[in-house]
């Protein structure tokens, strides 16, 4: 693979435009020619090998050269549709495969963000894996559409072990669990996780107070909670003033106060409107504060109120044992979804929710229909049918991958994968710490670390500081070879993040992360903060 | 790679069971050992490249021996979680995947039902192809997360041009286009793309007339209407009894009828109702039925109500030009979705989603929070966060898979690919009228035939019919190397669905499966009637 620092964009040789002399000039002329010979090309098991391989190799160069990589590119938009021909085209040649790969290579990777980067520290991680990718190759390639038992049993079997397997590692309480009379199914994302959950308390209270009383209903979460939470009451019909965001404070560590909620709950309630969701969140997006969750439950528990627990990020932190009590009182939750492909090395999509009476999410989202085929063997069991538990009838075989991940790796492997990260972002923080010039914002708790420049002492008010940290966070990522840091703006105060989670991350890369920190700070300054701001 | 005849399920060396020996008996002790170096083992190019070889060769030899496989396995349910293990593995040894790969052999191919098979003509296919199976290969090993244009420029911009790309080999209006002045998307499969466009439609509507009043929308399908509208509209709060199925009829092809559209929303809008949203399906699933796109839509504008065609089937047949008269009139639809990873070798999953009016679609979808880095490059253009036209904030790079599936096989190369499964129906189609016993209950458009064997004259009625064919359809499924096939019931009859599509499917394939057909229908039919039913 050439190295980055080669891959300019050009249109030379690469065939991307080549093909476009050979664009389509057709009429719509109705009359059907005759089909050719049905060729095994287009899934031929040697060709397969031969592009496979290549495809391996090509991956393997990619994460052997990650380093020299920019995380993030200098492009504007616009940059790659320019350069790609108006249409497809219409007979390749055989080297077209070939060609694809160099273009990927040529225009495709010089525009990417790089996710995989060791220097990528931006948003949340997206931890890949040898296991992770090549899972997801397996299922790709197997192509099984398992929506219900007989579509295929094995596949149904192996989420429902999986989904065990990750609730025991993560010490979810039994009742979330199949064995404990719940039950879990991979999805593609959180906010599907809170959307179906939403879904079925709304159908729950709705089966209570009567079918008619939607525009009654109001659903809980704080100003921390992810946007994924008003989203999804946003789609579930909940209208738009009935969708709380109970503020916090810097002195809750922005945790949703059980106090708070209870007032709002009672204002709903003295106005005739009927309390029936909370989206409570373990690690916050922004600064991942934790909310109260045994405290919340007691609080929900009293208007019959579905507790929904969102932990994204966090819930892989859960392997470890000196993190589970984020998770006290969880017992009484009646669903919980974690992201096994942000910090668990199960790569991008792999969302676990788990729901303790899987009977009111298949209430909810549950159909059935003559076509669907169920099979003899079914008949008289009670076989889970995937496509009643989310939104989508269609869906991947990705309990394959989060097994290769648990199987490869274990309970074990994956604790010290996320322990090297929290022991890098203590480090991190450490260094923070350690100059007197920035602040640590929130306390870390996890392995993300939220920081901000103080404002020279002359310029106070965090409007000028929020101006400087930005500046500072501009300059810091417009870096060659730096690192790459996203922001959070939370009780009007803005910070930077780092979020130490990608697979590749060693602790030389956030010592060196630390240093252009430093620079950069150091640089802005000496310039009057007036310029600057 | 074993036989398929050779691949029992054993628990013997396979490593299952092994490491349940070494199962965690761990207690919740806080305290945090020191976590060992970071290994970069887990993501290391070398290993990976090992490895992923190891899978390219494991898929190539699947694709090689498929034809061997019986497409549904001999299963009951609990056979595979029986078999493993309670909990995941503590510690794996160095071994774990090349074990785990056996067991994907031994233990989980045999329980599942092989949607690649040849012989496999159930529900719809789930057509794969070299380059289908590897885009998602890539993608997974390049593992980004393009939820705005800033995550990862390329990865947006690649797909506003796949989509348009696509959209131009099935020629869609040019309206429903980036370049025309609309867009597209690519989402996991059709029930997202119905509830995306519907929720779009819900809030346009009740910005007209509204907010409350979500209790009032009615939401139009007909009786063969995809479930996934029946799901997205009840997701998306539409009371259960303001989601009308139009009933259909035999004589007209069990399409529905723009009469009874336009009546049934007159006797809503008589009610006080307000009708929002038509769900047009161009290829029911049942038996690709096509609804009339025109006049449809032309019933639908008197009252203000958004379209959506739903083409997941068809959509792939739309390369070629003889079957592009079922969209006529398509240039006045609101939104347009279709399943590329069913006919048009996209592996699962890729649904592509195409809208008139973006605006309406982010209006209703978007959300914006500060957390979420807009590049700097960003100011100021008017780029897409595809964030913002989905439910979902995490999605993957399906558009690299698109793109490689384009560019490799071309639009000519789609279309011979969509008119050999034609011809081959067509062939079977000829092979079921040639037989008296027989008869074909729709006309056959595209590559389904809905067949039945006729009742004997002695014992006629359509539940003695019926229950023949239900007979009929379990024998042929139970036949080893046999076919496997589905069913469908449409106004009141049961029908045997042979859908042809995968893509090692050949003509060969399909004779063979006729005489099957065949010869359990004589062995029936040598039965006394009354025994069998």
């Amino acid at each position: 693979m050439a190295p980055p620092s080669q891959c300019h964009i050009s249109n030379s040789d690469n065939g991307v435009h080549h093909h476009n002399a050979a664009a389509p000039v057709e009429t719509d002329d109705t009359a059907v020619p005759t089909p050719p010979p049905h060729g095994s090309r287009l899934l031929d098991a040697e060709e397969f090998r031969r592009q496979g391989h290549q495809v391996v190799d090509f991956i393997a160069d990619y994460y052997a050269s990650m380093g020299d990589y920019p995380v993030h590119p200098n492009v504007t938009p616009g940059f790659l549709r320019r350069q790609l021909p108006a249409d497809a085209p219409s007979r390749p040649g055989p080297d077209a495969f070939a060609a694809a790969l160099r273009d990927v290579r040529g225009l495709i990777l010089p525009g990417m963000t790089h996710w995989q980067s060791p220097r990528h520290f931006a948003h949340f991680p997206a931890s890949s894996s040898t296991a992770g990718a090549l899972g997801e190759a397996l299922a790709a390639g197997i192509n099984a559409v398992p929506f219900t038992w007989a579509a295929s049993p094995a596949a149904t079997e192996l989420e429902m072990v999986v989904v065990d397997w990750l609730g025991r590692a993560l010490r979810l309480p039994e009742g979330l669990l199949f064995r404990g009379g719940g039950g879990g199914t991979l999805l593609g994302t959180s906010c599907e996780a809170i959307l179906c959950a939403l879904v079925a308390a709304r159908e729950r209270k709705l089966a209570e107070i009567g079918g008619r009383r939607v525009g009654d209903l109001v659903a809980y979460g704080s100003d921390q909670t992810h946007f994924a939470f008003r989203k999804a009451a946003r789609i579930a019909g909940i209208h738009r003033d009935n969708c709380r965001e109970i503020a916090t404070c810097r002195g809750d560590a922005f945790a949703l106060s059980p106090t708070e909620l209870h007032a709002a709950m009672q204002a709903d309630v003295d106005a005739g409107r009927v309390p029936f969701f909370l989206c409570a969140t373990v690690g916050t997006t922004q600064t991942t504060a934790v909310d109260p969750v045994r405290e919340l439950c007691a609080v929900a528990a009293t208007r019959g109120v579905w507790v929904h627990v969102d932990a994204a990020y966090v819930g892989s932190a859960l392997v470890c044992p000196e993190f589970r009590h984020v998770m006290r009182g969880a017992e009484a939750v009646d669903t919980f979804s974690m992201n096994a492909h942000k910090w668990l090395l199960a790569n991008n999509d792999c969302c676990a929710l788990w729901v303790r009476r899987p009977s009111l999410l298949t209430a909810a989202l549950g159909t059935e229909q003559e076509y669907i085929l169920r099979d003899a063997a079914a008949e008289g069991h009670d076989v889970v049918d995937y496509k009643d538990w989310s939104m989508t009838l269609t869906r991947r075989f990705r309990a394959l991958k989060l097994w290769l991940v648990l199987r490869c790796y274990g309970v074990d492997g994956l604790r010290d994968h996320v322990r090297a990260h929290v022991a890098m972002a203590a480090s991190f923080e450490n260094m923070v710490r350690a100059d007197a010039r920035f602040e640590v914002v929130v306390p870390r708790q996890f392995a993300l670390v939220c920081f901000r420049l103080r404002s020279p002492e002359k310029c106070g008010g965090d409007k000028m500081a929020n101006e400087l940290n930005r500046k500072l966070l501009e300059e810091v990522n417009a870096t060659r070879s730096g690192p790459y840091m996203s922001s959070a703006k939370v009780g009007g105060i803005y910070m930077v993040r780092c979020a130490i989670g990608s697979t590749l991350t060693e602790e030389r890369h956030v010592r060196e992360a630390w240093k252009i920190v430093q620079d950069r700070a150091a640089s802005l300054l000496r310039k009057n903060i007036m310029e600057i701001v």
